[in-house]
């Protein structure tokens, strides 16, 4: 059925601290694509946009952030993309609202999307669509791009004053989209003091990056971190002088010229690093890709303690069932009991019957093959993330794990990004997600839950069974399954016994889309 | 609500000549994303897949041919976009059907897209999406990708004989596609001795290409083309030789190693391509990008007349209101008599007033400011397309015109694209298309004209008033609007006077994206 559209000269047209913005209306949502919210020069500061006069259109998404690999698109029916043409100039955001009345004060709640430091964009996931979400959830649902790998997080302030923070330069990208929020939201019908930000994989780093970031103290005021919580091996100091000396000299840029760098065409810049920074990396030298531990961001929470912002921020914290588990899904139905145990023996050694036992007592409706997928990766940190977060009592912190089987590949456990459909409540785009009798209500509980959260601070609705917050002693995690229910410090000997029994992961020896 | 999702280990697995191939079903169809149908070196001749053993995934659109210049999105409100990895192997088609019965003989109706020879892909837009159609038609749909621009339409014939037809290369992708579907529909549920072509500017071109192309003959049954005929230059004869030298000396290859020239990156030889063609065409020589008329191609049927073939094939031919008309809409309520005449004026001179009355008989429903946007570029070649066809009486012609206005920036002409998402049965993915009261019921009369022509070879059905085919004398034009009706020869004289007030179009001075 045909649905609402408005889109004229003047209407809708929305007053920006820099000029006026048209986007469309369609089916009761306000819609903006392409927002400039900030301009940079590479591996520069972002600056404010420069006011302009008329109107200007935002009915198309913007340049999304070049990245360093072409894709290879093998894996469409568990992650859905959406590419886009890519440009440096990518500092734009999408946004969705239910109104524009600037006495609405709806909350914000705004998407940083995963692929690391380095990959991904706004728009990459057919799911990071707003529409449904801001419609459900009465709310402003924004999503932006930032500057990405080399562009983003590569350390060459030893070539210039101008690049002092260059290893940092997408974060604060974000800073500026945060700034450009609180100075504008409230003409699309927002409300500057209730913003939440949520994100999954380097998305949800992101935001514990931006709750130890202190030019983003006061910006944001809640985050969910889905499948966030991980080892960011280049945070820990170092400084990016080999890695520059060592492009220069692939680009034959003399040493004294360095500035050059910022000229050279990104195609030929990313080239150059692909042939120069493996062999640094294997020497342990810095080679950029996520951001640097220095006065613009303190470190990681778990290392070096919560900034006294962090510890104000409502937090949401979890990950799912099988995390980067892309691989074919185990023919359950044509495996015996015996040939189950086997498997598992063959990847867990010695610790398999101490293993079979914890998991079937934290997993009880779950087939024993699925523990060969049991993801500790995201897991374990979390799990870490939560307790020591829950020590801080000035606010609360929520955890859960998503464990849906689904019908993909006849039974697939849960993998990384699986989730991001029902927390937009956009199963409708992703055929996966669906499952007659199961997933209306499972979108349901997660998406209402993000919104509850970004409204209140307080997951808990009326669809969900209580969900408390964490304590030290008590991780209650809401798990979100056929039958979603809240459990208790569940799998924790499990995850003990399993980080022990898997050699650490490294991500050189997975052939997965580990950005995602 | 939920659908139904289903994609197991074995189901839903086809068997094909070369080896089956697994997709998934959604909500009642069998979708099928990126088979491969070919696979082609460059400049050669596409060859037959390999057989291979097991099953394979169709589960993710394959790789589109890579495009001469980056994509700019600027005009997405009227032409949603998506874009896709670019790589040379790029022979993939996508396929959805209502049944995998391999006595189900459903219609079979094939996408071609626009975007010339040049440009675009089998999933450009968003509203190419088969799933609808497929479902509203009870038919099987399919859309593919070829070789464009330098990859399919170069003539390098001169540097060695295995390039003997490069000059043609993504007309003979298409041809190898529908030698695949002759082969192998039958177990996707489709009749192949029931092939319908459909396709929009470059798309529409690239059917009558196709009834041109004795390798074609027989591979396909009717064809629907939208604002496809208009005049392509390079096809009158010439050859490579000239842009070929060029290419070579631009990219410091040796005149006698000339077939190092497919083993350039693609990015280097778009670059070369780029900065000598414009010289070349100045000069009136061939730089390629479109299909050459040779023995493999007949040539346009409007200048060498219909081969035998093209005589017996039906065909739909059809245009919108104002085609290249992307830019604002004009503020009709903001101006008065007098400043619409006066603008006619300035834009048509002396034949202003003629123009006006012409205009106001042959659509007294529209505004007058709309005469400032009636296309000629397609109309009047399409016009004399359905004449000449006519004459031949072997099959029907049925002739169109789409001049829905739509509410896009409060009121706009019909512009090229605009559609394709009725075709489709798509309007959801196309919030412009939406008017509540119009658009579902142009919509059903739109895609049921399509599909009952891909059927039965007559486009009537019961949604619409009765359309006869066109004769040489009586041009009956079914005019999809708020109020389809039809229409005789209801623009000739209009266009005859417009034709010669406007100087005729020249690629070169228009801004606007004209590959579409």
């Amino acid at each position: 059925m045909a649905k609402t559209f408005l889109c004229t000269k003047t209407n809708p047209v929305v007053q920006t601290k820099s000029g006026k913005l048209r986007g469309f209306f369609w089916d009761g949502t306000y819609i903006f694509h392409g927002i400039r919210y900030a301009v940079a020069k590479r591996f520069q500061m972002p600056r404010e946009v420069e006011p302009w006069e008329g109107i200007k259109d935002a009915l198309s998404y913007g340049y999304v952030c070049p990245i360093l690999n072409q894709p290879q698109p093998s894996c469409e029916a568990m992650v859905p993309h959406r590419y886009w043409p890519q440009d440096e100039d990518c500092l734009f955001l999408n946004l969705w609202t239910p109104s524009l009345d600037s006495n609405a004060k709806k909350p914000v709640i705004v998407w940083l999307h995963g692929g690391g430091f380095s990959d991904g964009s706004s728009i990459e996931h057919v799911a990071y669509d707003g529409e449904n979400m801001s419609k459900f959830g009465d709310a402003v649902v924004i999503s932006l791009n930032h500057r990405l790998n080399v562009l983003g997080y590569l350390d060459v302030s030893s070539l210039s004053e101008k690049y002092r923070n260059s290893a940092n330069a997408g974060t604060e990208d974000m800073v500026a989209a945060l700034r450009w929020i609180r100075d504008n939201i409230a003409n699309f019908g927002g409300d500057p003091n209730n913003v939440t930000l949520f994100g999954q994989s380097g998305g949800g780093a992101k935001i514990w990056t931006l709750m130890q970031t202190p030019s983003a103290f006061g910006l944001f005021h809640k985050g969910i971190i889905q499948s966030g919580v991980f080892d960011l091996l280049p945070m820990q100091g170092n400084n990016g002088e080999a890695i520059c000396h060592a492009l220069l000299q692939e680009l034959r840029i003399p040493q004294g010229e360095g500035e050059r760098l910022a000229d050279v065409p990104y195609a030929q810049l990313a080239e150059a690093y692909k042939k120069v920074a493996p062999a640094l990396q294997k020497k342990g030298e810095y080679v950029g890709l996520a951001p640097m531990q220095n006065e613009f961001m303190l470190g990681d929470p778990r290392k070096v303690g919560f900034s006294e912002f962090a510890k104000t921020v409502p937090v949401m914290v979890g990950t799912v069932f099988g995390e980067f588990s892309f691989g074919p899904a185990i023919d359950r139905t044509a495996l015996s009991h015996e040939e189950k145990e086997a498997l598992i023996v063959k990847k867990y050694g010695n610790a398999a019957q101490e293993l079979i036992s914890l998991f079937q007592e934290a997993y009880p409706e779950k087939d024993l093959t699925d523990l060969l997928f049991v993801d500790t990766l995201f897991r374990a940190p979390s799990r870490d993330f939560v307790i020591k977060r829950a020590a801080h009592t000035e606010s609360p912190v929520y955890s859960y794990q998503f464990t849906l089987d689904f019908p993909y590949d006849g039974g697939h456990v849960a993998w990384h990004c699986c989730e991001i459909p029902f927390v937009f409540h956009n199963t409708d785009k992703a055929p996966y997600c669906n499952i007659p009798g199961v997933s209306d209500r499972l979108e349901e509980q997660l998406c209402g839950a993000w919104v509850n959260f970004a409204r209140t601070g307080d997951p808990n609705h009326r669809s969900l069974p209580h969900w408390p917050a964490s304590t030290p002693e008590d991780e209650a995690l809401m798990v979100f399954d056929r039958d979603t229910t809240v459990k208790h410090n569940f799998d924790a000997q499990l995850l003990d016994v399993l980080v022990k029994a898997v050699p650490s992961f490294s991500f050189e020896e997975t052939d997965e889309p580990i950005q995602h």
